[in-house]
């Protein structure tokens, strides 16, 4: 169980239009692009909610990824929608409407064969709600964590208190400025490491991912895309390749297994914007995601 | 002559404030970066204008940097002043006063010395005036040109004539899609291409740069600097060490050769911002740039 990921967050059906087309009611959520990521490198269990209305196909064709479903609770109700739309920039998700059903009464509960998970990975859900989780775990070697802008203003003190005891923290721009009051994204990430994690990874979307851990700043690009057609979950496909690279090393604290571990992140990130929903990161090879890494690990190698 | 520079571009006097501090009537202007920038690697010939009041000591200090100033016209009247301040985001120079004086009046001659030199930079000035700088020019064996919003907007005519004759077109994204109506920098730096020149490179700021050349596309992240004072000049000082090293490299068509020089100008102008006006990059030793260009280059290959 030392390379196995338990990820915990959201299950959604997600709306989606761009200036490529649209989609209604596909397979969504953070920690559905999550586990569709990490799972191409390690064992995934997925522990979340979904309403009565969640279609059986979404559930095999998960369970086909390697990703395991028994921590997914059915509620009465439905499953957590949201409708949202990006201009043709598609740097800002406008949402046009977020019916968080189901989600709502989201309580995580943990059995067994989670709670001895080797590596855990909370994905942006409320900090009270992931500090429970982390209470319910036996002795993780690593966790790491997201959050967002709304956690950050309205329950900071609960999150300070997670910051404590995790490893990482994935961040965008705007958060890792929210939480610290600090412009620069150097000076930001140092004070966020005073708050506990050891290392803080920040998404920057088409600017590509900084990653601080110790006294190392790596700064990588993306990986240029010619037609980007919905970034929905890029971030969570981003922390999913990379948690799932380190998860299957031996020792995640190795530097060159971070750089990779980054590499891999960006690679996953940038198939993901390729298609709506889970489309292309759901249906990848492992011959596909070898040769684009390569490919982007050869530009950067300057010789 | 093969691997001197000839710069034409502005020689002016900044005042600027940033969160950092404020200076007054410091040496600044596109030619005058781009040539500190530069002179690091080839021999630098610049051409431009100034008042009766461009001090003394910016003329020694910049032929001390192996700058050769027989090309700069003094003109009666005041040199070109900018002011301007930035916001602590770095993001966009907001003008307070722009004084153009004698820059008003500029039309590059050049001698014959100027006209054999190798490499040509077309810094950012009026279209109509890169033209005839080309028309003065031998057989230069690269020719590179900037430009910007403003002349995309009113003299478009004049520089689609002018890109049908360069080698590099450098643009920053907004200019980059303004040139093209389209979004996504990969679609619109093949058209670009196809207005003439056969690379683009694309400066992004803290998100790095790219670069266009034949099929491939290169995308470099900017090196992390924890103190930005002052933005000032960073894109022409990227310009100078990229076309500082392509000059100097006997084959400036290899693509490891662009790709060094990309890392080269991502270097430069990673100095550039952490002080105001030239003071950095004037400052600069060889072995002070070998040693951040081997920690970049070392942190992008991915083991």
């Amino acid at each position: 169980m030392k390379n196995t990921i338990l990820v915990v967050g959201s299950v959604a059906l997600d709306s989606v239009k761009t200036i490529h087309g649209s989609t209604i009611r596909s397979l969504g959520g953070s920690a559905v692009h999550f586990s569709l990521s990490a799972s191409q490198f390690s064992p995934v269990k997925l522990v979340g909610v979904v309403g009565e209305d969640f279609p059986a196909p979404f559930r095999r064709f998960l369970t086909r990824r390697n990703i395991c479903l028994e921590g997914i609770q059915v509620m009465p109700g439905k499953t957590f929608h949201w409708k949202g739309k990006y201009d043709r920039d598609f740097k800002n998700a406008i949402t046009i409407a977020t019916e968080l059903n189901v989600f709502q009464h989201f309580k995580p509960k943990l059995n067994a064969g989670h709670s001895e998970c080797g590596v855990l990975f909370l994905a942006n859900i409320d900090p009270d709600l992931q500090r429970k989780v982390l209470d319910q775990m036996g002795k993780p070697r690593l966790v790491a964590c997201d959050t967002m802008n709304y956690w950050i203003s309205l329950k900071k003190p609960s999150l300070l208190k997670l910051l404590k005891k995790v490893d990482m923290l994935f961040v965008n721009e705007e958060e890792c400025r929210q939480l610290t009051g600090e412009y620069n994204l150097i000076k930001a990430a140092r004070l966020i490491m005073k708050m506990g994690p050891r290392s803080i990874i920040v998404k920057r979307g088409d600017a590509g991912a900084m990653m601080f851990y110790k006294d190392n700043v790596l700064s990588v690009p993306a990986h240029p895309i010619e037609r980007v057609v919905d970034p929905t979950g890029a971030g969570d496909t981003f922390a999913g390749g990379f948690m799932g690279y380190l998860a299957a090393a031996p020792d995640w604290k190795n530097f060159d297994v971070i750089r990779r571990a980054m590499s891999y992140g960006t690679v996953m990130s940038s198939f993901s914007v390729e298609d709506f929903s889970v489309k292309r990161v759901g249906g990848l090879s492992r011959p596909e995601i070898s040769a684009r890494y390569n490919k982007y690990v050869k530009a950067l190698a300057i010789k």
